[in-house]
């Protein structure tokens, strides 16, 4: 296999291993320019973009999210049931949420994901760190930070590396995503937060909290991408509600969805195959 | 003066006093019930609320507001400017420009009042207490915490009383309010929030983040005016744009308001009456 596109697709790969394929569409691992790796009932297959089936199954992709603040108890132990079901990447909840979804996901290949400075970034640093830092204790395996957009925007890059700095040390062994929220940046802004996110050490860069003014473009994404090669996943997210929205997102260098839409989008694929 | 409008008036009161009347408009200082009391060149005079003028003074109630996730130091010492400009009550910004507004505003009557839980309060109360902890020891003279709307949703008082409890105590000291983001609320879900806000010893309950789906209403300032009496305050906030809206707020029983547009607010009076 391509080193790229091996280097790319080994983070889906670990943690879909060992799982059942749950029907009979291909299962979407990932693309590094125009190679791209599905996972079959045949095992693993690469093949040229162009010959990418229509229908795929994004479900290892996904982020099940509910952030909305009324959300209740309730929600939170159906989103988790959903996520098991579908074995999606995580489930991404508030940190108030973080103990309930660590006890109902224990032993899975569920994660719990929570979110940190959210969703405007404009809290201190040392809160942003003592936030992550309970969340990881609490049972989050999975951080996505907020940048801290106003200094972004300043051209303050060694604040916004010490704000990276800081989370990523209380993070310490959980994935860390931070988000950018395109939507309130420039190209030219968006492209160093790619790259300092890589120098220090997060895992992702993702596009939008989804409370903002705009959500994921395939634009950005292919920025994103563009900026942090392999060295990082590209997390799309914010307004991506149809099999078609998470289909463009994944073509375009997505390697993670942030979705509410969740179960529309696994089940809304072009043609029905069965399985599920 | 009747000791519900004394009562009410006195937060107001203690700040204006041995500031200049800024021009000839006289300034709102409260409402109860049907007795008003303005602030004029003469002094302090008491009218029925069918007498009050037209044309009124609100600066002192306004906490003066930029939390937009992408704004930049120039921003907040603007910010900071008017509000000593026009004797704003305070200026209201996220916590990382706490330190910023703490350092202009030394020595004035304006106050530094910063966010916390903002805006989705669906952090853990670890979290939002250490948060407001830091604030206030960074400079914050007043902290405006967020409801776990959550939690209220599923009557869950108990722990949000909690969650009132632990910011209270490590908010000592500051003036405390609490956002109920009324717009994802019931009114009997309202009602035991302002309660149990005043029981645990917090100084307002105020409408709305303004980055949800609703901002202040009359109906629900008058609610919430009904509900504490005069044992706290009440700030309107969200969608507040006109001087008729901010009047509209101040006659239902807002003794603050939380607003961006402050300055369109204090200079559209109905009628010019000189002074600015």
């Amino acid at each position: 296999m391509d080193t790229h596109l091996s280097a790319l697709t080994s983070e889906v790969l670990t943690r879909v291993e060992g799982t059942r394929l749950p029907g009979a569409k291909p299962q979407w691992v990932g693309r590094w320019e125009d190679r791209c790796l599905l996972r079959t009932s045949e095992g693993l297959r690469e093949v040229a973009v162009d010959d990418v089936p229509a229908d795929l199954d994004f479900a290892p992709l996904i982020d099940h999210t509910l952030l909305k603040p009324q959300a209740q108890e309730s929600e939170i132990r159906k989103l988790c049931d959903e996520a098991l079901q579908y074995q999606f990447a995580s489930v991404c909840v508030n940190p108030c949420w973080v103990s309930l979804g660590a006890e109902l996901l224990k032993g899975s290949p569920v994660r719990v994901c929570t979110v940190v400075g959210f969703p405007l970034g404009a809290n201190t640093t040392r809160i942003k760190a003592e936030e992550a830092r309970e969340a990881v204790a609490l049972g989050a395996q999975e951080v996505d930070m907020v940048l801290a957009v106003g200094l972004a925007k300043a051209g303050n890059w060694e604040a916004v590396r010490r704000d990276y700095r800081a989370v990523r040390e209380a993070a310490a062994g959980a994935v860390l995503k931070v988000i950018l929220e395109t939507c309130l940046l420039t190209d030219d802004e968006k492209a160093p937060a790619c790259e300092l996110a890589v120098e220090e050490g997060l895992d992702f860069v993702k596009t939008s909290t989804g409370f903002s003014t705009g959500g994921a473009t395939e634009a950005d994404i292919r920025l994103m991408r563009r900026v942090v090669g392999v060295k990082a996943g590209v997390k799309a997210s914010g307004g991506i509600r149809s099999y078609e929205d998470a289909r463009k997102m994944a073509l375009a260098g997505a390697s993670r969805l942030g979705l509410s839409s969740s179960i529309a989008v696994v089940q809304g694929g072009t043609t029905s195959m069965g399985g599920y």
